[in-house]
């Protein structure tokens, strides 16, 4: 590694072969010693999981040019964990995930492998940031989400955040010339209402498909799902602490063990 | 379904073999109509991951004596959305996750399947909460945690908690004398700090498997990894909403777009 630049981990959990980690790779390879670790075959929807039952599989690739890359047979969070362990053998100055194809906002962030692994970096405390674009298409445009991409690692590598807190970005699916910039946010309480699509099998057997539909019923103002409605990239900081200060004050009060 | 008595969901995600779930079943069977909708096989470590590439499958079992019982062939959370939609055709009045044979304290709430189910059930508006023991063995002893499980269940039962707002329950690993009581907590800072193992195969490539060690960073009191190692059984309220609201106010001054 090269002591005077910063060590920027990338990784993700479409894949490293995914178009949107090029992007991310292109966005930042400018700002320091770029490494690339990512799952070897799509992750979206893992959530936080990691690999504890079967062993896990590295093996250096040439995905990027001049960008040493490993491919891995694990989770994003996975990614994150061998790439400090087994390949930087310290801790990054960045990691960046990403950048997803399709949103992460609101609620979603659970079900999100790409924030899964920014979230692994920020307890390690590593700063850390979550990139998603609100296109589901191996062909989408990057190129606002790659500015995007640039101005913040930049923002995070000169100080930025409090120990393990990390962000959310989300980037809308518009043109250069309705792209209204960024804005910092708070989480909506908004989510996908699945359903599931009965069929039945060749031999007669039930299966069923997830299906669904995005819900926003947050009906407050300043969140995430608002910004990127109205075309802002939204950036909502998120810590790693779930508890409920309101509620747990009450039940100290009213439950009697 | 019986409309007279309120209707518990039970899942988990050691699987329905699990002594755990069975245990759970028989702590509460006797306060509602209680449906039992598990994996067909253990889900330890997958994080809030959802199935949506591949199809389901919801097979009808005969695992738990009087209690309609399916498994399922996803995540745990999976098992909840299906519940609902292909099962139940309304939200539980009540929904219990475990009880895991291992521990789901402090950050490890985010890696753990059976916290997912809780976590999913309690998005829908479904009173929930994920109980765990600090036992990972197949032979545990759910003697304490059974209590612990019948006790909680009859206060969400009777009124409860806000909406959305679900308890992560661990239980120490203790004999009923030592065992101290309930406790309401904060989640710890506290994580596994993973190593991984570098092993060689017969055909002389590389793998790794995941180790580590439990580190309790966390310098406060009131955690409920000190409630746990006090001999205390620790409940955190949860909320789903990872918006750091401290740092978005410095984020709102100090970032200018």
């Amino acid at each position: 590694m090269n002591e005077h630049k910063p060590v920027i981990l990338i990784t993700n959990d479409d894949g490293i072969n995914a178009p949107g980690i090029k992007a991310l790779v292109d966005a930042v390879r400018d700002l320091g010693q770029v490494i690339v670790v990512a799952p070897d075959s799509p992750q979206s929807g893992m959530g936080h999981a990691i690999t504890i039952g079967d062993p896990l599989r590295l093996n250096k690739v040439n995905v990027f040019e001049g960008i040493d890359s490993w491919e891995c047979s694990g989770t994003p969070a996975d990614c994150v964990k061998l790439a400090r362990d087994k390949i930087l053998h310290r801790k990054p100055d960045l990691c960046l995930s990403g950048i997803n194809h399709g949103a992460n906002h609101s609620i979603n962030v659970i079900y999100s492998g790409t924030m899964s692994a920014a979230m692994e970096a920020a307890i390690e405390g590593v700063p850390s940031i979550g990139l998603s674009l609100m296109d589901y298409r191996f062909d989408a445009d990057f190129t606002i989400a790659k500015t995007v991409a640039n101005d913040l690692a930049k923002r995070m590598l000169v100080g930025g955040l409090p120990p393990h807190i990390l962000l959310n970005v989300n980037i809308p699916n518009t043109t250069a010339s309705e792209f209204k910039g960024m804005k910092i946010c708070r989480q909506a309480y908004a989510k996908w209402a699945e359903e599931f699509e009965h069929r039945t099998d060749p031999r007669g057997k039930d299966y069923y498909w997830m299906t669904g539909k995005f819900i926003n019923m947050d009906t407050g103002t300043g969140t995430d799902a608002e910004a990127l409605k109205d075309g802002y990239a939204s950036i909502v900081p998120i810590k790693i602490d779930f508890t409920d200060t309101v509620t747990k004050a009450w039940l100290e009060t009213e439950w009697k063990f």
